[in-house]
C-alpha cells in the first residue's frame, strides 16, 4: 500500500509553524510497512486543495490530510474533499452530541459555526476527537482511502493512535513494537561501524540510529502480529547490540542518562553531592529534574570563582596559582573538599572552560594538554576536568569538548554522569 | 511572484527528520513579499522527482529545491532538474577548486564521487557553500527560476542568506528589516489584548507575536528599500508597544532574560549569589550560560534537603518544622543566610514544589495558599516562593505555576530573574 500526506493550512506556507505532523505520520506509516512517496502542503484555498487532492489520489492508494477541519470559514478540507469525491455532507448525530458535550465540559457556549463540524461525507467512518471539537473521518471509495485529521498535533496524534493506527493495522494485518536504545560514550559513526553488519542483516526488526546533542539513540522496530511476538523478535537483536556496545548502551527504554543514574543511585542508596565550576549548577539541575532524587541528593556547591573554590571546598590557593582553576589537581581538590564537607558516598566535581573564549588560566610545566594548544595563549575553550568519587575510589578525566558554551557544559554533565554510572556498574561486577 | 518549495530526500518520507527547511524558506520568502502556495517532499527517486518538478514549474514562477546535492548515487536533484529543463551539466572550475580546498581544510582525501559535485547545469549561477562540499545553483529559463540548495540546514541557511536572499531582494526591489521584542510577566493573550489595535493597524511593518516556554516574543518586520528606512519604520512601532507593555518588554534585540539580567548586573557591577532548592542549580546554570558572568557571579548553593538549608544557610529548624520548606518564611531565611554568607549586593533564594506529586510539607495556620488547596493534602505541585535581595531591599513572591516538573523549575528561574530586573530598574528610576 502507498500513502501520501497532504497538509492543509496557510500558516504552514507562511512559515509560522513547521509540518511536524508529516514527520510523525510518516514514521508511523513506515512502522506499518506502508510506503510514503510524497508529502505536500497547500493553503486554505479550495481550488488549490482540489488540484492537490486529485494529484494525490491519482498516484497513491491512501491520502491522509491534516488541518482545515475547524469551525471557521477558512476550514474547507471536508467540503472540498467531499465535493472532489462526489459525496454529500450529512449531519452526524453522534458528532453533534460530542461537540455539545465538549463545550459543556469546558463550560463555554457552543457556537453556530461549530454545528458545521458535525457534518461528514456520507458513508464515512468517524474518528472521534477527545481533545477538541473537530472530528476526523475515513472515506473508502473506488479503491482509494482518504483519512482526514485536524491540524493541531495535540488532537491529531491521539486520534491517529486511537482510531487510525488500529484501522490500518487491521487492513495491513500487522502491528509493530519498538524499543528505544540509548547510548553514551561512543560517537554516532563509531557506533554505526560497530553494528553496521547487524543493521544490514536486519529487515525485521529494523534498526535505526539517530543522534541528538551528544546522545545517540537506536530504535529497534519489529513488524509482527502482536506484542509478545514483538518482544521475541526485538530482545535478541538488543542482546546482539549490547554485546558490541557493552556498557555504552545505558537504556533500552528511552530514558535519559540522568534518569538512569538517579534510578541506579536510589536503588543502591548511594548519597551524592556535587561541586560545579564551569557547569554552574547544570549537573545538579539535571539530577533534580528526576522525581525522587531527594532520597539521595541533598546539596551542591557552585564554586564559579577561585575564592569560592577556596572558601567552600578548601582548594589550596597554591594549586590554583600553579596549576590553574582548570586543572586535574584543582578538580581533585574540589572533589576531596566536597566529600570531606558532605560525607556522601558519591561526589562529582567539574571544572573547565566553557568558552567562547580561551582562558588565561596558568599552564603548569608538565604534560601538555591533549590539543597541543600553545602554552602562551593559555587553555583552550572546551577543556574540562571531571573528578568522580565513589566509596573511597576516585577517577579523574580530562576532556576536550567542542561546540558552543551550552554544549560544552551539557556534554560535561553527561560525561560526569556516565563516569559515575560506569564506576557503579564496575563495583557491581566484582 | 509565486514560489514553491520542493524538498528531496527519502529520510523526510521515512519521518527520520522534519522538513524545517520549508518553514525557514517560507518565512524568508514571505518577508520578501513572495507568495508561497505549495510545499512538497519527494524521495530520492528520479521519476517521481521529475514529475513533481514539472507540476511545480507548471504552477509557480520559482521553485526552490532542498536536498539531493550530495556526492552519492542517491543524490540526483541536479541531474534530474538539468534533464527536465533540457540543460547539459558542465564542470565548473571554481567549484572544483572550492571542494578541493574544503577537503584540504578538514585534512581529508577528496574522493572520486566529490568531483560529481563540481558539475552544474550550463548557464547556472553558482551558490557557494562554505560549510560543506555541495554548492547550489540558480537557473533562469523560459521565465521560470529554479534554485537548488543542499538539505542540511547548517549549509542551506547560510547559502540562502548570503546568496539567494540578496539575489531575490534585487529581483523584487525590496529588502526587509526586523526586530525581535522579548516580553515577560504577561501572558500571550493578555499582551495581544494590549496591542491588538497596533497589530491591526499595521501592514508594514507587520507585528507577529509568538510564545515559547513562558517567553513571549513579538517580531516587528518592515519591508523597505534599505536598513536605514527599516529603522525609521520599526522604531516608532516599538515605542508604541513599549508604552503599552512597560517594563514587561525586556529586550528589542531578541536576547534571553538571563542575558539581559547578566548584562544589567555587569554594567552596574552588582555582585550576585543564589540559593536554590526546587530549581536545584538551574538558575545558576542559566546565569553561567552567559559569557562574562564571572565578573559578578562567584558562588551558589543548592540546598535541596532541609539539613542543607540548615547547615549551609542557617535556616532555623523551627521554621522548617512549623512552616515547611516551601514557605515564605523559609525562602526569606534562605535569602538572609545566603547574603550573610556571601556578602553580595544581590541574592536570590528559591524554594518550591516542582512536582509531579504534591508535597507533605507542613501547612501552617495563617493565610491560605492562593489555590485553595486543602490543608490536609499538603501543598500543591507548582507552589514556589522566590525571595530576592538587592542593596538592603528584599522582595518575596508566592507563585502557583503550572506544567510539568521541568517547566515549573524553568518558570521559577525566569520569574526570579525578572523580579531582580525590575528591582534594579526601579532603583534606577529614583
Amino acid at each position: 500500500m502507498t500513502a501520501e500526506i497532504l497538509a492543509v493550512g496557510t500558516e504552514l506556507l507562511m512559515g509560522q509553524i513547521s509540518n511536524t505532523n508529516a514527520q510523525y505520520l510518516s514514521k508511523r506509516l513506515n512502522d506499518l510497512g506502508i510506503n510514503v512517496y510524497f508529502h505536500s502542503v497547500v493553503g486554505d484555498n479550495a481550488a488549490r486543495l482540489k488540484e492537490s487532492l486529485k494529484t494525490a489520489l491519482g498516484r497513491s492508494d491512501m491520502v491522509i490530510t491534516t488541518g482545515g477541519l475547524g469551525p471557521t470559514q477558512d476550514d474547507l478540507t471536508k467540503e472540498t474533499i467531499a465535493e472532489t469525491m462526489g459525496l454529500k455532507l450529512v449531519q452526524n448525530e453522534e458528532i453533534y452530541q460530542g461537540i455539545k458535550n465538549f463545550f459543556e465540559r469546558i463550560n463555554r457556549q457552543m457556537l453556530e459555526n461549530n454545528i458545521k463540524q458535525a457534518y461528514i461525507p456520507e458513508g464515512a467512518m468517524v474518528i472521534p476527537n477527545n481533545n477538541g471539537t473537530a472530528p476526523g473521518c475515513i472515506i473508502e471509495k473506488d479503491g482509494k482511502t482518504v483519512v482526514m485529521l485536524p491540524g493541531p498535533p495535540k488532537e491529531m496524534v491521539p486520534m491517529f493512535e486511537e482510531t487510525v493506527f488500529p484501522y490500518l493495522e487491521k487492513r495491513t494485518g500487522q502491528t509493530i513494537g519498538s524499543k528505544m536504545l540509548k547510548v553514551f560514550g561512543i560517537g554516532e559513526s563509531e557506533m554505526e561501524m560497530k553494528i553496521i553488519d547487524i543493521i544490514g542483516a536486519q529487515s525485521n526488526p529494523t534498526i535505526a540510529p539517530y543522534v541528538n546533542m551528544g546522545e545517540v539513540t537506536v530504535r529497534v522496530t519489529a513488524r509482527c502480529r502482536d506484542a509478545d511476538e514483538a518482544e521475541r523478535m526485538i530482545n535478541p537483536v538488543i542482546e546482539k547490540i549490547r554485546e558490541r556496545l557493552g556498557t555504552c548502551l545505558y537504556s533500552v527504554n528511552g530514558e535519559s542518562l540522568e534518569e538512569v543514574v538517579v534510578k541506579l543511585i536510589i536503588e543502591k542508596n548511594i548519597s551524592i553531592s556535587v561541586a560545579e565550576s564551569c557547569t554552574g549548577g547544570m549537573l545538579a539541575s539535571k539530577l533534580v529534574n528526576v522525581p525522587g532524587v531527594s532520597k539521595v541528593f541533598s546539596q551542591g556547591f557552585i564554586t564559579y570563582s577561585n575564592d569560592a573554590k577556596i572558601d567552600l571546598l578548601g582548594v589550596s590557593p597554591e594549586t590554583l596559582k600553579t596549576f590553574g582553576a582548570v586543572s586535574r589537581k584543582t578538580a581533585m581538590e574540589m572533589l576531596r573538599g566536597l566529600i570531606r564537607r558532605t560525607g556522601t558516598r558519591a561526589g562529582i566535581a567539574i571544572t573547565g572552560i566553557a568558552g567562547p573564549d580561551n582562558a588565561a588560566d596558568p599552564v603548569p610545566c608538565g604534560p601538555a594538554i591533549c590539543t597541543g594548544h600553545s602554552r602562551k595563549s593559555g587553555k583552550p575553550a572546551g577543556l574540562v576536568y571531571i573528578a568522580v568519587y565513589l566509596d573511597g575510589k576516585t577517577e579523574c578525566v580530562e576532556l576536550m569538548l567542542n561546540g558552543d558554551r551550552e554544549r560544552v557544559r551539557h556534554m560535561s554533565c553527561l560525561n560526569a554522569l556516565n563516569i559515575l554510572r560506569k564506576m557503579i556498574l564496575s563495583t557491581e561486577e566484582k
